[in-house]
């Protein structure tokens, strides 16, 4: 994976250069847009990130975090008489969590706070497709953020875990595949509360993801139902990647550096006892885009035109390439040179990798740990608690995980390996304690699992 | 008066040009500035303008004003555990009255909201000379914007006048002498409510006043204490005037101007029956700050350099001339050459005149009609029936004016003369009537005054 401080000159020389510069020009000549949104939880959602945002420009940084940080808040209530009634419940209710801790994580993940305000609040986020009915999942309308809506118990696992993320955070210095926390929140419109964390989109926010996984290292009810598999874009998991013969083409380079993140990542996990996480997966394929703009330019030749001028896209990630804000989080890249088929800013897309050069296939793949925070609730155990009644896995709440295996060269390990082509070692899931972990080796290995008995074929 | 639509070219002809194109540029490379306020009241003042302008900054404007907006209101109440304890109280509420109706009023007057915000929240006002213990009266930092307490009946007062307040700016097009009501607003810490409102500042905001009047336009116990006399400034009254001899020297065309803006707020202020407003009189002698400028240089020629960055002024307003901050209402101004001896910005000092070509002294006036909202609450009720007993005047509650003198030619009207020369009529304060009004006339009168009959001496 291309890290920040290097890769950017590679992909587009003058790019670092141009960003200290031109970045900060067109914030002033950007007129404010004035927001209409229809959902009041959105609404209020956005109107509370122009808040904080505002707000803590004006709060000192402070020398170091301290232990009181972890735990601070700020709420705020509002209450607007016969005032800006198209646009906000007339009473509603804000709380950040841990207002300078959230700050310091976004500029360790190099992300300015006007940025972020821009890319959450100029327009509305966009409902996912995975969305499910009674938990928000919205990306930002410039498609660099992801806005989940999370429980109250995750907040506290959050308010748990948020120490040791943050310490982990700075000694990997942001290089991470684990989510990008940026900002956690509380919203209270007619009393209801809403729980929502902000991470960096793990996909990336132009080149469209034409196939995805979701991989847990399991194969037990690890495949994706027909429904699913007619979307537009389904979540395939371990057994479709499996059936699918996925290969993932990286070089030895990308290969090594991935690796050592994922294996500082998962020993973190571990150490934590966070075990219910996935690796996502999503491939980009360059000739298939290359393909479907050639033929969406022969189709509409207007269609660059017909564009708003704000650069709000429709929002369906397969609506060919994405336009983007001038502003935001990925702002300076429109005053760019446009990206050619298959490049992206590492500074933006980090999760992102691209193919070995003379690999089979022309693909850029991004790769993260998500779904750290998910809670074992009533529902879960209960899913949970009939997987274990089929496949005889104990059941006792919370897994308990065992050290970690040795990792080094015991290829004999029982695990699930995702392959990765090129003279790439696996991935690998050590489902039989229940947490993923990972194995770096000079072999490729097939994915291969039996219930409680994994086999590695080399 | 100069019209901001006229004068600006007359004194510095770059000035329209370059304030379109250059007085935005700066405001990106600005940093924030941390504020540090001592007084909670204050920094939750500051800190309400910030968030209310930014706020507002997303609420659309709307096409028309309704009833609805002169009654309207937005509250917020902030609760901040363990975060940012060293800048503002842990609890706290901001209250802004007519939100809508004062950002159109700040449009009509030529403000802009973002320099109204830097100017008020970029660093913290400073207390005036005059503020009493009891009630707040606060310069902003820069010197363009008066920030003063007020009584909750006088919160009352401005809800009653508001609609026909506004309806007076739109028809004399924001040229007036009344004062530019900006904003309105409602502080509370610890359960205490302080209510307060802004202004622009009459005088300016670098020129130096050296004489301060406050004209009522009677002689009745209007003279400066013996303890004001002895200030730095001391705010002279109607009695003063006439004892001092004070002339005011303008040409024709700037009388025909203030005149024509005093009858027109004058009949306003009749029409609602507000009388105990003053005419507030500021002279800036460019002889003296010519000599006072050389001496200050004489003495540490460094000066300038010693001065901080932001330009934060030492609050004395005769300690030099006033540096001011390269952003706010007067932001502009320092990218600008900068003004020679009596020169000023008629977009921000709109309340001053220069004295005519070939007049004995060479000074810049600056006029203004205050304390419009003056509540009659017990303590002047109190001193008021005091005067009465002394004087023979009628007291009951509020004094019902009766309709106004004809205005013309008639020199033998009653009232008192503030002595204008140089071919200038009279600013006549008709106190038999208890309302100020003004006469305009081709002939010079001096100051004459006594009790239930004025004397006009030609």
């Amino acid at each position: 994976m291309a890290s920040p401080s290097k890769s950017a000159a590679v992909l587009n020389p003058a790019f670092k250069l141009s960003r200290t510069k031109s970045k900060k020009k067109h914030f002033v000549q950007q007129k404010v847009e004035v927001l209409r949104v229809s959902d009041p939880v959105l609404s209020v959602f956005m109107w509370g990130i122009n808040h904080t945002v505002n707000d803590l420009s004006q709060v000192p940084v402070p020398v170091m975090l301290l232990p009181d940080d972890f735990k601070a808040s700020s709420k705020i209530k509002v209450n607007n008489h016969l005032f800006n009634k198209e646009n906000l419940p007339g009473h509603f209710k804000f709380k950040e969590y841990c207002p300078q801790v959230f700050r310091n994580l976004r500029e360790r993940f190099g992300i300015e706070d006007h940025d972020y305000q821009v890319s959450l609040a100029r327009s509305p986020p966009i409902k996912d497709s995975n969305s499910q009915e009674d938990r928000l999942l919205l990306t930002s309308y410039d498609h660099t953020l992801i806005i989940k809506q999370i429980s109250s118990e995750e907040v506290e696992d959050m308010h748990h875990i948020l120490s040791e993320y943050h310490q982990h955070i700075v000694t990997c210095h942001g290089i991470t595949l684990l989510p990008q926390f940026l900002g956690m929140y509380r919203v209270t419109v007619d009393n209801e509360d809403t729980y929502l964390t902000v991470t960096r989109n793990m996909f990336s926010h132009r080149l469209i993801i034409h196939r995805k996984y979701d991989l847990k290292g399991s194969l037990v009810s690890r495949e994706a139902s027909d429904k699913e598999k007619v979307k537009e874009l389904p979540t395939f998991k371990d057994m479709d990647f499996r059936n699918n013969m996925q290969r993932i083409w990286i070089s030895d380079e990308e290969k090594e550096k991935v690796m050592d993140k994922l294996n500082r990542d998962v020993e973190f996990l571990v150490h934590l006892k966070i075990m219910d996480y996935s690796l996502l997966l999503g491939i980009h394929d360059m000739e298939r885009a290359e393909r479907e703009e050639e033929e969406d330019y022969g189709e509409s030749p207007c269609e660059e035109e017909e564009e708003p001028e704000n650069g709000v896209s429709t929002g369906s990630p397969a609506a060919g390439s994405l336009s983007t804000s001038p502003e935001g989080i990925a702002g300076y890249m429109s005053s760019q040179k446009p990206f050619g088929p298959g490049e992206f800013d590492p500074y933006v897309d980090v999760y992102a990798i691209q193919s070995a050069a003379g690999a089979p296939q022309r693909e850029v793949y991004f790769m993260g740990l998500i779904n750290i925070l998910t809670h074992y609730d009533t529902k879960k155990k209960a899913a949970h608690a009939a997987k274990a009644v089929k496949h005889g896995v104990s059941q006792s709440g919370r897994f308990q995980p065992q050290p970690l295996v040795p990792r080094g060269n015991d290829t004999r390990k029982q695990g699930v390996g995702v392959k990765i082509r090129n003279g790439i070692g696996p991935i690998l899931a050590d489902r039989q304690r229940c947490s993923l972990t990972v194995k770096y080796h000079q072999h490729c290995y097939e994915l291969s699992h039996t219930s409680g008995q994994n086999k590695l074929i080399k």
